[in-house]
């Protein structure tokens, strides 16, 4: 599939024996990224077999503890275990000084090189590039300085149709060109219209990932027609006011803006430790977007959507 | 019983997907202290139901990270769920900027006073005391500032029999003195020495934590006698050029410092992940010092010795 998104914990602030603060890996197109790093996600990513050293880069929401404490774990196990490819992270500037001061003390050095790359906030901005996918932030409200992040698979490439090139004598050097939109001139002199020699490339798909925030409409344009949203869901309806005062959202709230934003599903977690059992959350979402899911630990999210394997239960 | 050791985590730097770094928790006639605090250690102590409010004081050891990055969590915790009692962390002075840092990039001040004790290395000192117990440190030779902790029960005061309180007429307020160690005059100023009417106090234990230290034969003075020591044993003996150069110490070695500082009880831990067992562990332990056990998680230590309970394994 074209992006899958692994649930490695779903609790909000408090975490309890079984139930780990946030955390999410994403494969996309065979790249692994990590979004959030609360404590235990090394041990998470064990459990749910996801290699350490696969992962290329970081991003970090924000301070609070529940999206970070195990980063600097999850570095040094990186180390311990001879990591020599390059880590990119991404985060809020004063990051960095804790990650400095955490090696420093423990006179590390470590075995690879880690980027780290400062975040503003505030506006939408591009922050990561690769041959698959874009990443952006995604400005949230909340206690303290916070961002969401949008990825979106790179537009692919056309496909040249198979059975035109030996037929046409399509040279191998033109097919990139031609994979790119360029029209093709034969031997005889015959143009070929991009159209007639190739087929429409796979779809391309976006995940954006909200957490932590209030209520806040200024998102929807940002996430706009996401294939999956994940926004937090800290509390039920009935605690709206401790939402706001808290810099959360409820349920109801996740799914209004998944509705504004005309997203194609919607997985809501970041609950609150006070609940045990989430239907109550579903059900509230449900009432105003239907197609949302629950986000909890070591559920799995694919696009395009795929049939239940072992883990997941759609 | 007196002192109870509770196993929260045995492993060294590399924390697994069921194994968890160096945390300890020691209940010393009711009152808590926990000792190291790695990655996790809040979810281990809700998995082994201890009542994290209940901790009055937490020591770390030194500055790598399997030994104190689950602190910051665990304080913040228990911030989040309202403590107000006093919390006593000591530790290498350097700790404090961390917990500083972390703390004030989230915004957070805490719900409750925490009263921060820079250690010095080198030299033991006695560093914490309460009606129950004292505690002074082991220095241990790491890479980095590195203390053991010697957790020592106060002498207990006699015991006045029963049946002479009566009979001798012997009035509330003598009971404090008499039980600490004075003679009784009665009404007819018979003197009646302390021995004739006291019975022993119940014996007083010792608890000795070394972790993490290369072979290091001055630890022997300073844990003599002790009931149970806890001494890392990262290593089998094939390796001790590897625990030499790490600055970790060999089942063996552990072993021949009980041997030598003529301990009650050794428990060794902290194996380094690539072993799945520790079975050799143990044997190789127990050929120099018979009364050794493994302090995997999990396992509980009394003292003194009871029979295996629920989950004692002993």
């Amino acid at each position: 599939m074209a992006i899958q998104v692994t649930i490695l914990g779903a609790n909000s602030a408090i975490p309890t024996a079984t139930r780990f603060p946030t955390s999410q890996v994403i494969d996309i197109n065979q790249s692994r990224y990590l979004i959030d790093c609360g404590e235990g996600t090394q041990m998470q990513l064990r459990r749910h077999r996801v290699r350490l050293q696969r992962i290329k880069a970081i991003f970090i929401s924000h301070l609070h503890g529940d999206h970070y404490f195990g980063l600097i774990g999850l570095i040094n196990t990186m180390h311990m275990l001879g990591r020599q490819t390059e880590l990119d992270i991404f985060g809020p500037p004063d990051l960095k000084q804790v990650l400095d001061l955490q090696l420093k003390l423990a006179d590390t050095k470590l075995s690879y090189k880690w980027n780290f790359h400062p975040l503003n906030f505030g506006e939408p901005e591009v922050i990561y590039e690769d041959t698959g996918v874009t990443a952006s932030t995604i400005p949230l409200d909340h206690r303290i300085d916070c961002n969401g992040f949008l990825f979106q698979e790179n537009k692919k490439k056309r496909k040249i149709r198979r059975e035109l090139i030996p037929e046409l004598n399509i040279p191998v050097e033109q097919f990139q060109n031609i994979k790119a939109g360029a029209d093709f001139v034969d031997d005889k002199g015959v143009l070929h219209p991009n159209s007639t020699i190739t087929e429409d490339p796979k779809p391309s798909y976006s995940y954006a990932y909200c957490s932590d925030t209030k209520y806040n409409e200024s998102i929807v344009e940002v996430v706009k027609g996401a294939d999956l949203l994940y926004h937090e869901a800290t509390f039920l309806e009935d605690m709206i006011k401790r939402a706001e005062f808290t810099h959360h959202s409820t349920a109801k709230q996740a799914a209004t803006i998944a509705k504004m934003a005309e997203v194609g599903q919607l997985a809501i977690g970041h609950y609150s430790a006070r609940y045990t059992d989430f239907s109550d959350h579903l059900k509230e979402a449900k009432a105003v977007f239907e197609n949302t899911q629950l986000a909890t630990e070591g559920k799995v999210f694919s696009l395009p959507r795929v049939k239940p394997k072992k883990k997941e239960v759609e």
